[in-house]
């Protein structure tokens, strides 16, 4: 199997993308590294399962997507869709301008026959399972037809390459009766409870995503984007100020030495960088889509996680679940 | 000044509700406590600054809102809102159905004239300050206009009641640039840029909730409610997770015993009821609205929250704010 990674995405490209990309590199996974061959092959140094491809040209993050992927069509993200396309890489990871990816998927790697709108789901770090939130910032509008795809999309998701049994669906929403939120959420949540194809929750609220109350939430990409943002936000600001108590005193100095591991553990279950990188579903071939912020231990996990999806047959899956 | 109380409403009332009422209620601000005066007196046995008012329904958490305000005109909430709007209270505080709460509010508290849609303005425990946010769910949809009166709202709420000189308004969206988010977003992007009246610091995201970055955070009230019960959820979830990690070894046990204050503090930090109360601006008298879940502590905030907004003269300050 085959993984194009864009090395020149994300705010520290190419060393650490490098660097995690070599990591998850193996005899049963090689990595196409895309970029400047000049700046990449000093940081691979030789290393195996890992080829490089070049790309002399980069998306900045701060240029306009469209605009971007059609200047510059010898870019690193742009050649990297391309491997896939091509049937040259099995998959694509990039950590840059995700508007750039996006577009740049779209046109070359092309969604699945029938999907209405590709979706980006996150792995959610909730405990005892992971809960997988759709769509996180594709669509900042979406219809209530939208979300039923969504749905179906999660839920082989969530079986197929987390290895959820019969995983059960929830629509974000602002209150448990189905009357509440928006007209468009109120027409979805008809429309879910009438699929006997889905195995449907009902409502949930932003409390819910981190409590593993169902497998999959759907919602529309700005609300899921502002309620993975906030969650990353608030479980790093109560991160600082449990690491800020431990400093207080003598007293809580001792402490926090001894609980130190305990609180390392609770910082990485908390970790964006656990899975690395969120899934654009509903493509003809896994896209993941990175952190700007990605270093390797991310990348490492994204890549891996990149591997997993192809292995397990999401592509497929979501295919058949979809009715296409 | 007084301040009425919906005694039967929210989880844990009437005990929690006259507990922490009887708390707050002082020489300066009497506390009208409204309900079931066979269930209430036993449970105030007598105390000073409070006065009982009998209402005898109850309107109950599941109840359909406009219908249970239309036909129990004598429940303890409706009785609470009247009090305010006959002037025999300066403000009302309710943790019962928030659904009823806003529509008995609207109905005999009223909105201050020009007032397009009042929205639910609740504050964020971020640090070094305090972050509001609104609408919380009082509108699940809202124009761009409706978010610039928010704006004002935030700007009096922030500098009245909080004592924030020159508070500065951000925009909740899904990136930095003024073309991200929905058209409805993008529209209030300009409008908000273009309001001289307003300090405005241009789109913000979901996890700058909890860093302080603005004073004032404006969205739709269905992003709003999802925000914050997912930052609610989140510190939740970090929050059980440390505790967690302190039952897991002799060593770990001991470090909690040493930090236990410290993270005691930290708890306190991100609890929501370290508030008490939402508030609803927008109306002729200051109207709380409260988490379903209020303790008494939670109780006895919220009724000197009440108390500093009529002390502050915010309702003055919004109608000044919005040129009334």
């Amino acid at each position: 199997m085959r993984v194009a990674v864009d090395a020149q995405g994300g705010d520290n490209a190419p060393a650490a993308i490098v660097q995690g990309a070599l990591q998850a590199a193996s005899a049963d996974l090689e990595v196409l590294l895309v970029g400047r061959g000049a700046e990449i092959e000093p940081l691979v140094g030789g290393a195996a399962h890992v080829r490089l491809v070049e790309a002399p040209d980069v998306i900045s993050g701060g240029e306009e997507p469209t605009n971007a992927v059609r200047s510059k069509p010898d870019s690193s993200m742009v050649v990297a869709t391309r491997l896939v396309a091509q049937g040259e890489a099995d998959a694509v990871f990039s950590a840059g301008n995700t508007g750039a990816f996006l577009a740049a998927g779209l046109l070359s790697v092309r969604r699945l026959p029938g999907v209405l709108r590709p979706a980006i789901c996150q792995v959610l770090p909730s405990l005892p399972r992971p809960t997988l939130l759709l769509d996180v910032g594709a669509n900042a509008e979406v219809k209530p037809e939208h979300l039923r795809q969504f749905a179906h999309m999660g839920s082989a998701f969530a079986s197929e390459v987390l290895g959820v049994r019969e995983p059960v669906v929830g629509l974000l929403s602002i209150g448990e009766e189905p009357g509440k939120g928006t007209p468009q959420v109120v027409a979805a949540h008809a429309l879910l409870a009438a699929d006997p194809g889905l195995r449907f929750y009902g409502n949930v609220e932003g409390r819910d995503l981190l409590s593993s109350v169902v497998d999959v939430v759907v919602t529309d990409g700005f609300s899921g984007n502002v309620a993975l943002k906030t969650a990353e936000g608030a479980a790093h600001a109560v991160m600082g100020l449990v690491k800020q108590a431990v400093g207080t005193s003598w007293r809580a100095k001792l402490g926090g030495l001894l609980l130190k591991p305990d609180l390392l553990r609770v910082r990485a279950a908390v970790d964006p960088e656990e899975y690395g990188a969120a899934h654009l579903l509903g493509m003809r071939r896994p896209v993941l889509v990175g952190h700007g912020s990605s270093g390797a231990r991310g990348v490492e996990n994204a890549v891996r996680f990149a591997g997993l999806a192809v292995r397990s047959g999401l592509v497929e899956a979501i295919a058949r679940c979809l009715g296409l």
